[in-house]
């Protein structure tokens, strides 16, 4: 039975030995030009270059990783449409267990081939948050699979935060970090390590406009609903889970919200001037900075990219 | 005054010392995809990462920096509508001479406008090779300046060299090393650094088969003219010079072609599975490999990836 406790850092380590050698250990690169344009000094850390296209692998990984063999034995079951769907079925297939996937019967075929490719199963469901739920429920009575959710999870949050800290190991002395924040799983492996390896470092959530519950939660204290989720970001859309929101509460310094001008422009220019393919998300954090929500002068920044998974035939430009 | 012999890797090295602290130092990418598919290792050296984008900064810079400051102060020139305008704009602008580039007056605005980002003056002619020759060759006579021809220069040979020493330095057990071929500048230094830090290691150039001149004069055994250049791989559109022919006659193991369809399509699938963005040119060589042109099975290949300029609003897909 998984622990649903808040995870430590030592969890954070654990996580970075346990997943250490199937995780790829993502490179860091700057840019001279949104560093002259910022006034500061900026680290991405590329987790678009991770397994799968996304930071969304750790977690997965690690969760998959710290399961008993009987229990994974009996099948691994998420549900999802993006990222943590694709990484949930490889690291099942990397320790030779079986994945279940629950998918909207709407799904983008990329998704739903992506995911095949892997190795899941598929299983479509109509497209309502009842449905995927009811569809998930029946599967685990039936096989006794674990449920791996996409952010709500300790052992997901642990495997998130290995980012930040392969981060943090190679630039111990930033005095900001920051990722965006959709279910929160990312920003709070982020804050957990940030905040134990060096409690200077500032770390600061950034959300769409438009899809702002975390930074209502954030100002508010209490988890807030999703009003709308009309955002091109749409790694973005989901809220907060109870765990997330804890570790947002405890260890952030602030969440910043953009607009969805902004995060289009920022992506586009990451396209031109760093020469890599990122998702809409991951330009959330760059657009805060660049619409001068947060100060960056004469400071070290970490940001860590989220994805690269993006339609090619579907620009947002 | 220039010195017009064929480099050797002394050059090399002295290069690398000489514009070490100005390029960067760029990433070296896998792709578990690409070996899967290949059945070999394949290592990316990522100059479309390198300043200006791409590879073409390293001999602009070395060419620049190897001349007495009495000539750099009587300004640097060249003729160029692609990547060698930037790169010899910015070198110049960072050891504070003035770069003069003339142009064709039709060329696009885009490249117009970044050429003058970096500081240098812009002389538009007539877009034939004899206007741009008498535009250059005037000014030099009436100013002095210094003229960087793109890839026939032996400091700039010695330059583009230095990211195939970074990449065996790395990875010194490289069994083939691939570059695309267009005037032949980089797969020169390529070729005399890899020889001498690696005999047995193969240098092999590819080429489209629309802008095939190299692979022509390589196995005729003389500089054989450029017959077509409609090749979408923008970069790989010159001819052969003398000194890059020499080198690629006596240092190289083979030069081989690839079609437009493949290009293409292994443009797209880098931008896809490595989240990286590539100019066609850069995927020359891995379509050559794709295609079996090139056996790579149980092997360990280096692959220059030569730049990340591209117009995001027209995508060759």
């Amino acid at each position: 039975m998984a622990d649903l406790s808040l995870p430590q850092y030592a969890d954070i380590e654990k996580a970075h030995r346990r997943i250490g050698s199937y995780v790829r250990r993502t490179p860091v690169l700057t840019s001279s030009y949104f560093n002259r344009l910022t006034g500061g000094e900026l680290f991405f850390k590329c987790e678009n270059f991770q397994k799968v296209g996304a930071f969304k692998f750790r977690g997965a990984c690690n969760a998959v990783m710290s399961l008993l063999k009987s229990e994974g034995e009996k099948g691994i079951i998420t549900h999802s449409s993006g990222n943590h769907a694709q990484a949930v079925a490889l690291a099942a297939r990397m320790n030779g267990y079986q994945a279940t996937i629950v998918m909207p019967e709407n799904a983008p075929k990329v998704k739903v081939n992506a995911v095949r490719e892997y190795g899941a199963e598929i299983v479509f469901c109509e497209s309502t948050i009842q449905a995927r739920d009811e569809t998930a429920q029946k599967i685990i009575a039936e096989t006794g699979a674990t449920f791996i959710h996409p952010y709500n999870h300790p052992a997901v949050i642990s495997g998130q935060g290995t980012a930040a800290k392969e981060l943090l190991e190679e630039h111990p002395d930033l005095d900001i970090i920051m990722a965006p924040v959709g279910g929160g799983g990312l920003i709070s492996g982020t804050a957990i390590t940030a905040k134990h390896l060096n409690p200077k470092t500032r770390v600061i959530g950034a959300e769409p406009e438009r899809a702002d519950d975390a930074y209502r939660s954030f100002h508010s204290g209490k988890i807030e609903p999703v009003l709308r989720t009309d955002t091109v970001a749409d790694g973005l859309r989901t809220s907060l889970g109870e765990l997330t929101f804890q570790v947002i509460h405890t260890h952030l310094d602030d969440i910043v919200t953009v607009s969805e001008e902004s995060i289009i422009r920022d992506m586009r220019a990451v396209w031109e001037r760093m020469k890599i393919i990122i998702e809409p998300s991951c330009s959330v954090p760059l657009s805060a900075i660049l619409d001068k929500k947060v100060d960056v002068m004469g400071k070290k920044v970490g940001i860590i990219l989220t994805g690269g998974n993006v339609d090619l035939e579907n620009l947002p430009w």
